[in-house]
């Protein structure tokens, strides 16, 4: 029998016991689950870089594959735990937006807008999860990731169906797709979404957003040319599209990040260059 | 067939090759044991810390579970290298008390005094691991973990009984519970035990032994006020009962420790309030 | 079924998506595949660094496991993509030299020298990746570890034969062994190879080069005493020879390399003494 494929993505690091907790809780339920750890670094409580992150990691995965973000600042409040199922995987988490890239873009709140509450797109279901029968017996309201959220994956790589676990909802919170805006002189404005641990300056600057031929980024007071096909390619920060899709600024051999000064939430101009 | 659970516990972090050598030595042995990190950042020699962390984590693991925990200054030396039976787990590791959470605290010495020998407790069977048909054939002085617990553990996983490894052992290694001290006057007088990735101040007062309504905590110069339910109630710092059974200190959106200037060991004072 | 067993080694650390990513693609490919991290915290780039780690992690698995190392600063360029099959595991990255641990020593290039090509010894096997049947569709120049490794490892752990995936190879490039030097008075001139979590300076200098009896090692102006037996001998700064087969200077209860203010790269000496 083919294992179970449950990912885990958290702010919880690897120092504290928070992580063996939830995979423990897992493998209680299902010991033939297959435990895979996204990451466990996002910034505490950083719900957009949990969203950031999950959209290149998920897509790696089998389309039958758990996967689990707990993200959530307001544990044990009124917000509610969900399951939401996609076309790409089966995802719980809390309803506060974490769940975001499991959602085709043009179903989330346009670009620069505030997370609000989003229809649940057709080919999509979404359902709350109130059904004890699913949670730990003894309940914490400081840890609904052993609690809720672990208990709730491992059952449905067991195959529960998520309709088990509660009520369907027809709306979840989304948070708006990371996306650069083109201004009407042709400009791209952007912003940096993330730095890697090469120093590597990745912004909201899709591939298909880009002028043809070469550009030119703005940054921290920095022009940097490109693009260039390869991490290797100049010398000095140059600018490419990287593994996932995005414009990123990088330097060989070194930390474009460092070397430039810029950090996550810097404003970012493209443009085309002669 | 169901795959044989191991956890790892150590100081070895996770830049060296050492976890990996303890991995690859298990699965040499038993190709299909799952291995769950519980973590390897616990500070370097720190047996008090590698308690405290195990305590919740081998909680939420099986009871045919087999756990190894790592912290070891005294390797190569005379100091004993032990399995523990208990109706939670069986427990492998040096017999420097790092295994105490594995025993019932009435077991353990009395809180507040130095790490000693026990007897071992009813349930419970320890015995040394002397036995070199269950040891790597070539054997260090100074990495039993990969030489001696490894193997241990990969063996037991396979189901051979603790008592092939060596001797019954009527008393082993314990430390203290970690448990505050209740004054006459009824104030709670504890000890900051851990902060966690969020800055949560965990201190060693439980649940059971807090005052019926709110309470207010000193340390570190400062007086804060509980219990609140959640980690988003209140503003600014605020004292609650977290996951794993203790009165934190948590700052909503913030980081705790951070903030009061509170660091492991500090001394906290719990009362009442009218 | 045994599982597969495969190892990752990269520079990624744990805080993006990238490690997830590879282990999604090999999940993809082969769901019984068992994965286990040697370490993502190589120093960006630092090949050699990888050769060091993967030399102890290397052993202690079973001969027929894939090992996967990903350091690859020019990643997208004309450096080829390689399989190398060894009497001790198939190996699976660039053709940088990051593969050198599974190579005899006698077959590298002599201690000293720069990275070259040597021609692959007896007993191994080495092909290029060329095959695009065994890789990722859609290809990106940036992520090899992803759209070439990560395959390539899963697709081996199956059964698939190495020469399947592209043309033998008579040459690849290896890195020089650690190995210091010894001077025709005897005494053994060597360097700082890896500074481990818990300070212990690991030099390059074998157990069979070091002189019978005490020694001493000179290294950032200091002078320190040895062999002792364990980590727990002596009061300061000692020598002894650690797990792996190095001698490494360790201080019982501290930390060597910051009390010696020893860097990777410093030299060192060791000398008899009467």
């Amino acid at each position: 029998m083919r294992s179970s494929l449950i990912t885990l993505t958290t702010d919880f690091g690897l120092a504290d016991s928070y992580v063996s907790e939830l995979k423990g809780t897992i493998l209680s339920i299902n010991p033939n689950a297959t435990i895979v750890d996204v990451t466990h670094f996002v910034r505490p409580q950083a719900i957009l870089q949990a969203v950031f992150v999950t959209r290149a990691a998920w897509a790696a995965f089998p389309p039958d594959t758990v996967h689990v973000a707990v993200v959530d600042p307001r544990v044990g409040t009124q917000r509610r735990a969900i399951v939401l199922q996609s076309p790409r995987g089966v995802h719980v988490g809390p309803d506060n937006g974490v769940l975001s890239s499991a959602l085709p873009e043009e179903a989330r709140p346009p670009p620069g807008s505030e997370p609000c509450a989003v229809p649940v797109p057709a080919g999509h279901h979404a359902f709350a999860i109130t059904n004890r029968e699913f949670m730990r017996h003894s309940m914490s309201t400081t840890f609904h990731g052993r609690d809720i959220f672990a208990p709730a994956a491992a059952h449905l790589s067991l195959g529960v169906p998520p309709e088990k676990l509660g009520e369907a909802l027809g709306q979840i919170i989304a948070l708006p797709p990371l996306l650069a805006r083109v201004s009407n002189g042709g400009a791209i404005h952007g912003a940096v979404v993330h730095i890697d641990r090469f120093g590597n300056i990745i912004t909201d600057a899709r591939a298909e957003l880009l002028p043809a031929g070469r550009l030119s980024v703005e940054l921290s007071g920095h022009s940097v040319m490109g693009p260039v096909a390869t991490y290797a390619s100049g010398d000095g920060p140059v600018a490419l599209v990287g593994s996932s899709g995005y414009l990123e600024v990088a330097s060989p051999g070194g930390n474009a990040a460092d070397e430039l000064g810029v950090k996550i939430g810097d404003s970012v101009v493209i443009r085309a260059r002669a």
